[in-house]
């Protein structure tokens, strides 16, 4: 485990549209490592392929939450010089067998080799492949309720470097309905978290309310990730109107 | 079923490739309907991210064609806006149900939740669930000889909101080679007509000639899609070329 | 003047890159106008042909902050969809003689017919350019300290709709040095916006601070432009930061 | 002059923004050249540095219709490949000698060397230059009043290879209010085609109508823009819906 | 097979992003054959539709490397114009059997209707269809050790038309580690080329050594890759600099 | 003068389109510095809005050729966060001493406050506009036989903070026809680059022969471009299938 995945209480930000911009504020802002929401967001290939580099550039780590868990996917993300992936919906411990295996090269996995970025623009040797091994990570996300059942034996997959929570699927697909933060969605990650820890691997959370905050501090996550850049934006741009409309109800309007 | 889905007769039109211009003569001729073919052409993910709310702020529908039978593809067209997914290449009752539970959350099916525009960008609660499950809909295309079997079944299960006819492969895969608009296609068309009708549920048609547009306003499909971005492109160049000519050839060049 | 150009405390918010979730999370957060800066950001046409008629589907108004005193960057914004233009550093009451002419049509001025978008994609008639001329609007920014000196006169042509004020650019040509908002950036406001309502022409102001906020409510600005996209990125970014760092600070990191 | 330009009555197709397919498709249709609005449309450089290569390897030639009359907008057009550049708002014959100039290499113009493809990506000589200035082609657009007036001596300039006609700006500056193709309008293109025609070189003619065509047809256009790609678009759009309305109102609808 | 699989000794090189620039200076330097690595590059479908056609205009063709054995990426490299594509990671005789199928319509495979580009923006007939599935080539990718295993049943399925060697991924899966272009590489890939040669069926090598130039020369590969784009570049820049470092160190800096 | 303009002999390479892996690719090869030819290239704002805080993440210089010698052109460089503008065609001191105006702020200059990255997207003060002044550089570039003439006055202008060479447009304007890099132009250049250090200001040339290089050492220059991407890319590219070819002429093809 190389430097970064040992510290904890690392400040996340969550990001669903490419903007260098966006990234400079994270980094004035205090961010150290920035999660691509590739799943859910609008990430083309030609923005992945300056986005990803600049991250890097600018010293801090980035996250790539892949389409699904597909080979692709994954490939792609480590090709074009992710620190690390997060694969959703991985279902069991045989399933992350698989799609975790497609972040390691044979015989650990069976990724494929790309020759740009991460070698590079040259040819490989046994060295960089032991090295590409080690020094990406990937994160099966834990968010179906087959995955909860199996937490322990994934986190012993050689190929698993850690966990990355979603806990408003998994509260879906653990019978919750809707996600509210409350105290059986807590309990969950408590465990997921206390899991992680005992096979001394990191775990990683969106963490949005204080509770959550607080318990992802409690327990050591490696990764809090504490906002979305649209939630930042509709947090900044609501207080701003609001205090327009403040000033202005003050004046008599 | 919304007002919109209710409704028949309404005037599809099929685009190929983004263009906000395009969206704006099509509201100018007449349509009240966009399908964009994601299968077949070339809509990324940048465009489909401003494309898709345009449409819906413009006053239109939008029906995304998504890429394949996958749970990412029409997880992201739902994320992005989509009044609709059309699924393509659907081969079975079985095959149905599973891809249609990806449009729809547990425990109806296994959509996994985004954060992003369709929950105006914050949280969620049981009640979005059940309005986004109710108010976005699933056509199952059906372009193969195995789902035309399965008719019945399919339109019969709760995830299906109706049916997307895809004439051309349909014919291929039916044995009869090219599709020729011809008596056979028509008796197919309208085999699955009746059988949306009977079960109560839209049925959607590409319909470029006269026949097949006779045929979907009798038997009442829900959208008719009446022409595709070249083909109307191809029709309005090809005319205007053509009057040019005819005045060169009577000035006797 | 129309409907929207005679309400004053519009909430305006600045954008410096194209995003379509920017200006839905500013829908939902309660602003009206959208300015769009071109001068300073980066929107390339490709990104204004779809974000100019997005904003106004969607109900807001949008004024395009034009990359200079220029035909062609004034043309462009008109022909894509603006409803107004502000047009930087011009520099006296010829300058706006001359540029703001642009923005009308002969006779008023010398603007070029595009037939595009803004014709429906026609062709067009004598109704349809005065409509177009007293339809859109066209504002001077005040930035310069000739132009300021040119006030009185500037806001009495024609072709000049009203007045959009640079406060950090007439600070530093007023001999101020770097923009303070102090007192006598305020009192040079005041005197524009003075001036505006002399004219029954309505003022703009970009006003981050309660200060500015206070004398623009005060002064009826039309629109008052609360932050902009980064800044508000930036204070959400901050805070969450912020807010967890205290929580881990509590927890005796 | 080459052979291209020698010939008459080409079939012109205008282009408002980019798409490989609508060039496609108007080869299809039997269109010879394309031309570009530059000025009006929305072509950003990414997308011209595709597709004019694109066009002229699909043996069509392409005439790109400016931003504006500056150095910049020539010299970017003929370095990414334009067979000739149509330049807006030429007022004057000065005005025609200065930016012609752009278009072609000292001594006879004032065109900056690029070094990209246009040579080959390779260094130069003068037998290039000379090629250079010869093959590629400058037209002044004429479309106001001023150059009307101008318009023997502008025919007389070497940097200046033939004319591009602006009937809708050229009727507002005539005085005649928004362009009719009506009587008058005729009569100043009549009055420019003989002008060009007494010259020897070419002009070119945007003609929507039957009359427009047949006055281009009759006086040996070079190029007879025969439609607008959104034109076309609207033509072939609205004609579908039409039809398919035609075939509800049959049904009874 | 047509004229082009025939011949034997054709120049190909490897793109990893678009770059309408890269082809003309590839054709400059003699190529005529472009593989695009989909797979591992950047390629989004805004940039396939247009770098695929302007390939073919350029005189040169065109294979796709696709993303995946995925009927999805097969469908849109041909939809939108790909001579031939390539198919990764394709495991077995049954898997080759399958994911081949994808790029030949029924009876002889299951590739879906488009209506786009390859059939001139019109519908099609039974004729057009034998034209496309002999017209168009696919080349699973033999980098695995089970497809290595399976290369005579590959090479005899209708729906092959060739192979394509992926000397990396087969040395790193024949448990040879990293790839060195060694003495059992080259066996590998000699045994592979005599399995082509006996099936009449072209083999396609990137073969950036001598020693692989030569066995692909000897064993009359159709096409050599000769070098990829971003290593040419390297070597280009690479070379430039060391130049002038020489010159510097001349000068006794 | 900060460190970087004090050094010598740093190694240029100039760019015409983006390319995030262009970049990665000289940085490996050894340069230190990026030219951005804006004026010939393709560059989009929304690719330089990443392209140079890229450059400048990975520990590099970037100057910006911009498009043209006017405010907008060099204001936009400057505030996406150029080290230095070169300014094409500067054609007298004059001249000069207006658009290197655009690039310093008042009271030395006239340029405008942007509000963005480079003033880490807050407000600013007078501190920081004086470091803004120092920090970044402008360079007239000196193509034409007006600006040679005047090369001691340009040089002892307060807002010029150096030269930028341009040796094929200077040879054409100095009535040399093609540049050969001959012995009249390389006097030429030695003439300029004396009077640069006589005035001890950084010297640029664009050097791509030994000639020019030898030339380029000797006297000091500051930068010295030693090739282009695209001319690095033909070398490349022309080296792998000339090797090729070779290998097939020796196997008797």
């Amino acid at each position: 485990m190389n430097r970064h995945t040992q510290e904890a209480g690392l400040h996340g930000v969550w990001l669903s549209e490419p903007s260098a911009s966006t990234v400079e504020v994270a980094a004035l802002a205090g961010y150290d490592t920035v999660v691509l929401d590739v799943e859910h967001g609008s990430f083309d290939l030609a923005a992945l392929n300056w986005l990803l580099p600049f991250i890097r550039a600018k010293g801090m780590e980035v996250i790539v939450k892949v389409l699904g868990p597909q080979r692709e996917a994954i490939q792609q993300a480590l090709d074009l010089g992710a620190n690390a992936v997060a694969i959703p919906h991985v279902e069991s411990v045989a399933h992350a067998e698989q799609v975790c295996g497609y972040a390691k090269f044979p015989p650990l996995g069976d990724r494929s080799f790309a020759g740009g970025r991460v070698s590079d623009y040259r040819g490989f040797d046994d060295a960089w492949v032991a090295e590409q091994d080690s020094g990406t990570r990937c994160y099966p996300m834990i968010e179906d309720a087959s995955a909860f059942a199996d937490i322990e034996q994934i986190l012993a997959l050689d190929s698993v470097d850690g966990i990355f929570i979603g806990p408003s699927d998994l509260s879906l697909r653990r019978d919750r309905g809707a996600y509210t933060a409350g105290e059986d969605d807590l309990t969950d990650i408590a465990y997921l978290a206390d899991a992680a820890n005992a096979a001394g691997k990191p775990w990683i959370l969106p963490a949005w309310s204080p509770a959550e905050q607080k318990l992802a501090v409690e327990k050591n996550a490696h990764v809090i990730i504490a906002t979305m850049q649209y939630g930042a934006l509709l947090t900044g741009l609501s207080g701003a109107s609001a205090a327009l409309r403040e000033i202005q109800a003050q004046a008599g309007e």
